[in-house]
């Protein structure tokens, strides 16, 4: 597919993140109003909520922009995701007869704030990287138990906090919490000091599935309604003391970032691309019956304040072993209902190589060797260090962008139960 | 305390569980009606949704009862909670003027349908009964390795699924899974065949706390609302495939049963006791300013499909080594935000003897030694079994009673991905 043009010449940029190929979903505020629903064109944002309410964009069972969140949307279905997108492309592609009654809701980018574009309903993370959990395992448990024995056969996944989810820019603070190193008699209650964060992709699902329902591959990737950048920040020593034998819990809840823009799938569609061979036959219930990944490039992006970046890790997430599509079939086996606003971390995202490993855990291989940044080292994160995640699909003279899925931390509380 | 009489005399019975000394918080529909707010009281429902459209009930900040869950009262806070309290003891004592405007606002229990008491935010399990722990532990890894390094130092908790909560009386259906046998060369997808039960208490959070606050427990006891009898539905087979390395997962997802009714703290602050004595101290975070636990009487009944009933368990939740409030500080430590809605459930409250342990993994010591039940045995829940968990704190001529948390468990589909 080229690009589609759009009479917002900033659209037509074949290297900006927002062309008319990729509309991805949002909510902004701008000039102190109250949050709307926007989507992301060039270099503003068309005020989705204000084109319903003027009777610009119409949708079969609206009005369904009026509250600050995609969710009535997500939950609408297919049907109505197909309509919205062929209305919107229509409304902002060049030539169209509309622009002039469109241009009146476009706020341009630079400056707008952005909140969480859905209500998290429920959050789960998966541990479906080859690279991660192969690099992971051979830290704590030795190279040849590296992969625990079930997970070739399943996705792994555990129940995250949905109330730590925070959009792009919110400040992480660094948690305390009990630690206690392998030579302590007794644990501390202290400022966390190895401090991380996950390079993850997250999937956000859009219609819902009943209790006792199964749900197959197939039905799993239709329920999907889009993805986002994630950053699971890991407090690695409150979970090293933690996690046995019932998984992370305060290590994982601080704060869960997710980028600003649901990017639809149908944005992603010509991007799809296959899990690897498997190594071992997956169970019939888990079979692809196609491409269920996407070739999305990410990076990771470290600033010390007041520095400079330095990119510090390159991947993509074609690199994952389970697709969204198998977790969330997975996920449904028990009988588990899910639900339209449940977020699924893809797991972290690591390639081959050194420097693509989606975590510091792996890029300073358990604070042993530091690695380079402009101006210094890094094993874990250190305060005022900001975060960036990155991720585009690169298209034919297109991009699709994600925008920025970044957080700085700020030191711990002094003493947390004085006030 | 006494107990306090009431113009309703079947709330005066000393064995009854819902004197004026309860007064529980349900949602009832009666005779095809809307879901409603309503208070038991005796061998009737109060509905306070219509006590407060007619203006008998006034709340400050009301109307507070309108939607059909108690989430508005829960984050009205502690003043809101007492004058609601306060103001149905009078309406309802021995004497009350008021009589003749509430009796036109009083259902029969019999006959209501009893529904979720409110809309859960998010749920956690701990695991932070000794005497289960230590069952578990050597079943798994040895007596000498029983309990994990961490156990004594905190209380082990993970996020369990919020979807999956569902009101007494529901049925619950007998999953499939991933399961691998010790001596299989691959797993399989089937059937739970060892599907089993946890006794717990479950508390509501009342008052929600906010991002990066850290909650002590004194504050975490304000915050809690009630309490409800909870049974985590466990498939042993799934969780002992899936586990390691990040916890359990589909295991626990299919149903978590709770009691209809929502024991106020208020009604249960007689019977306060303390946590048992700390085997090893614990970091001042986590110490407790005064008796933290409850003395409830707990008891699960099995009855098979037209058979007669067994209590397989008599327990008591003070033999919890954590408390709720204890728990709860705890999940704020790294700066998590606990909502209005939250589900803490205890962890499997088992008591030293035999004939006290909470789940049938430990009744029937993994399968190994069948419990007897009326008319057969038991080594985990067969099809059509019903399991009824019921809790009543004995006060000086009273009973709060917290009513039956029962489940059926009906047998798996035949064929899951077939429609």
């Amino acid at each position: 597919m080229p690009l589609l043009r759009s009479w917002l010449d900033a659209a037509n940029d074949p290297a900006g993140p927002f062309p008319l190929n990729n509309l991805p979903y949002g909510v902004f505020s701008a000039h102190g109003g109250t949050p709307r629903c926007g989507v992301a064109i060039g270099d503003m944002i068309l005020d989705a909520t204000g084109l319903e309410a003027a009777g610009v964009l119409r949708l079969p069972g609206g009005p369904l922009l009026a509250e600050p969140a995609w969710n009535a949307i997500m939950a609408a279905g297919s049907d109505v995701w197909d309509a919205l997108r062929a209305r919107l492309t229509a409304l902002l592609a060049e030539g169209a007869p509309e622009r002039a009654s469109v241009g009146p809701h476009l706020v341009p980018l630079a400056g707008a704030q952005l909140h969480l574009p859905f209500r998290v309903a429920e959050y789960t993370d998966f541990y479906a990287g080859r690279h991660h959990a192969t690099n992971v395992g051979t830290m704590f448990r030795g190279p040849e138990n590296a992969l625990p024995p079930n997970w070739l056969h399943l996705p792994i996944g555990y129940n995250g906090r949905a109330s730590s989810v925070v959009v792009s820019g919110t400040p992480v603070r660094r948690p305390w919490g009990q630690v206690k190193g392998p030579d302590d008699a007794a644990p501390r209650f202290a400022p966390s000091a190895r401090f991380d964060i996950e390079l993850e992709l997250g999937a956000v699902v859009g219609t819902p599935s009943q209790a006792g329902q199964h749900v197959t591959v197939a039905e799993a990737d239709a329920m999907i309604f889009g993805y986002v950048l994630l950053n699971d920040w890991s407090a690695r020593d409150i979970q090293a003391w933690e996690y046995q034998p019932l998984g992370p819990f305060q290590s994982k809840a601080t704060a869960t970032t997710i980028s600003p823009w649901i990017v639809t799938k149908a944005a992603l569609e010509p991007f799809r691309t296959s899990t690897p061979a498997r190594e071992v036959p997956l169970l019939p219930y888990l079979e692809e019956p196609g491409p269920m990944l996407y070739d999305i490039a990410l990076e990771v992006a470290l600033i010390p304040e007041g520095g400079e970046e330095t990119v510090i890790s390159r991947t993509n997430y074609a690199e994952m072993y389970y697709s969204t599509a198998q977790q969330l079939a997975h996920h449904t086996t028990s009988g588990c209902a899910m639900r339209t606003g449940d977020l699924l971390g893809s797991g972290t995202i690591s390639g081959p190589t050194k420097d693509s490993r989606g975590s510091l855990l792996e890029l300073s291989w358990g604070g042993k060797e530091p690695i380079a940044i402009a101006g210094g080292a890094r094993r874990f994160i250190e305060d005022n260090d900001t975060v960036t995640l990155r991720g585009e699909a690169r298209g034919d003279g297109y991009t699709i962008g994600f925008g920025d899925c970044t957080g700085q931390v700020i030191p711990a509380l002094p003493q947390p139960y004085e006030r």
